[in-house]
């Protein structure tokens, strides 16, 4: 999918909501673990239920890895049945893969080719020359980490290189590689004050922006300096959808939830 | 397997080799293709080619995860037969992840707990918080990058932080942490000039270190200043010893290599 097919989605939808899939089998309602696949039933639910409130999804690898072979099945089963029932989403793999060239190839591969996700999200610690195998990819795009919503964020990427700090040396640095125009990049909600900074380096790209709602960033915060004249920006929220009734309701609560955000995001939007 | 029992084997053993299984199914010889499990199969006959002459091996994910399920299953496959068959082995999961807290406690439970491998690879962008949960499996090692083996190393964890390069960063801010003698750290072969420097920071820990052979790194040069009294050094190889031959003798030659460089080693240590 094109950046303009993004931007064409969020104005038909009002709505630059990306909900995070991170599933965790100890959370999720206790009736689904007699299902064979709980995960994948977890997730079809709440696509079901959401899915005219938000533009993209992101099932973060980890949370389908823990549970080994079968996690990757139920990754598989998400991914598949948003490509066969919701083509016109923008599906995100949240990896944080980063490896030598031939190695990051694969990865590409594993998530571009095999998985058919949209855009994975790539660390930058190890360079061009790991980021430019994914941006060889066309209509793929890689969210480059940058400033992350952890407070771990602090001991590295806000440390000052020369005059700049680490994240904005990675926003720099990284409009030279090849086929920059693939990129998105990762900005933590958390961080709101700094959206003004980024924005002067990518005033173009979209970003993607985890940590509103249960990690405590606020929506208007980041719109305030996040927006472009193309929106730019993807709002993830996770935990506070999915999670919003661990009881047989729990589809229904997650779509109350995401209306709110949904009609939060129309506001700024008009 | 702690840090003292792996020095114990690479004494007995005279070697420490640690042998990348990175398996491309384009490289591999033709005549496995036609196995059900042509990278398991692959796997098999190295380890049991190469097995008296290291003492770790490291499956790279992305090689497995370019394949899907499948893929996934090899590298099941391989862990679980080493753990049965060679228990006295070192396995690290090269992964090179590294997530906020809750997500990276999910990917140590996928590498430590599901697939039951000694280490992982773990990327330090992200900070504290991002490697903690790795470090708090007892008797289980966090591998973390400081300086790769490639040139995209050079585009941020070579530069400087007020006075100190950010590699060097890395390895200080890393030693405060919680639980911190859990951590290794990759150094890159190719960039042997600085071991001098990263052991005046980390005299005492492992080091595994990538880039000998095919990327240009030099066994003697790594260990004049890599060595410590415990060993210190994991010296991978992998496409110089795995892709040996494309025959039917691959295995054979890969044992040549793994001689080769066994050998040397050995040659060192007395």
């Amino acid at each position: 999918m094109t950046t303009k097919e993004l931007e064409i989605q969020i104005r038909q939808k009002k709505s630059f909501l990306c909900i995070g899939l991170d599933v965790d089998l100890h959370k999720i309602p206790s009736h689904l673990l007699t299902f064979d696949d709980p995960i994948f039933e977890f997730n079809k639910s709440i696509i079901d239920a959401t899915h005219h409130l938000c533009v993209a999804y992101k099932p973060n690898t980890a949370f389908y890895e823990a549970y080994g072979i079968k996690g990757w099945q139920s990754l598989k089963k998400t991914i598949d049945y948003l490509n066969e029932f919701y083509p016109e989403f923008y599906t995100i793999a949240d990896a944080k893969r980063g490896d030598i060239g031939n190695t990051s190839s694969m990865y590409a591969k594993a998530f571009f080719e095999d998985l058919g996700f949209d855009s994975v999200t790539v660390a930058p610690y190890m360079g061009k020359d790991s980021v430019e195998p994914f941006l060889a990819f066309p209509d793929k795009h890689t969210i480059l980490l940058a400033l992350t919503s952890n407070e771990g964020a602090f001991d590295f990427q806000t440390k000052k290189i020369d005059k700049n700090e680490l994240y904005k040396q990675v926003l720099e640095t990284s409009k030279t590689w090849k086929n920059s125009e693939n990129l998105m990049y990762v900005v933590g909600a958390t961080k709101a004050d700094y959206f003004k900074e980024i924005r002067k380096i990518v005033p173009n790209s979209f970003l993607l922006v985890p940590g509103v709602g249960a990690q405590g960033g606020k929506l208007e915060d980041v719109c305030e300096f996040g927006l472009n004249s193309q929106i730019g920006l993807l709002i993830n929220s996770s935990r506070e959808i999915i999670y919003a009734s661990s009881g047989k309701d729990f589809a229904e609560k997650a779509q109350e939830q995401a209306i709110r955000l949904q009609l939060a995001m129309e506001k700024i939007l008009s």
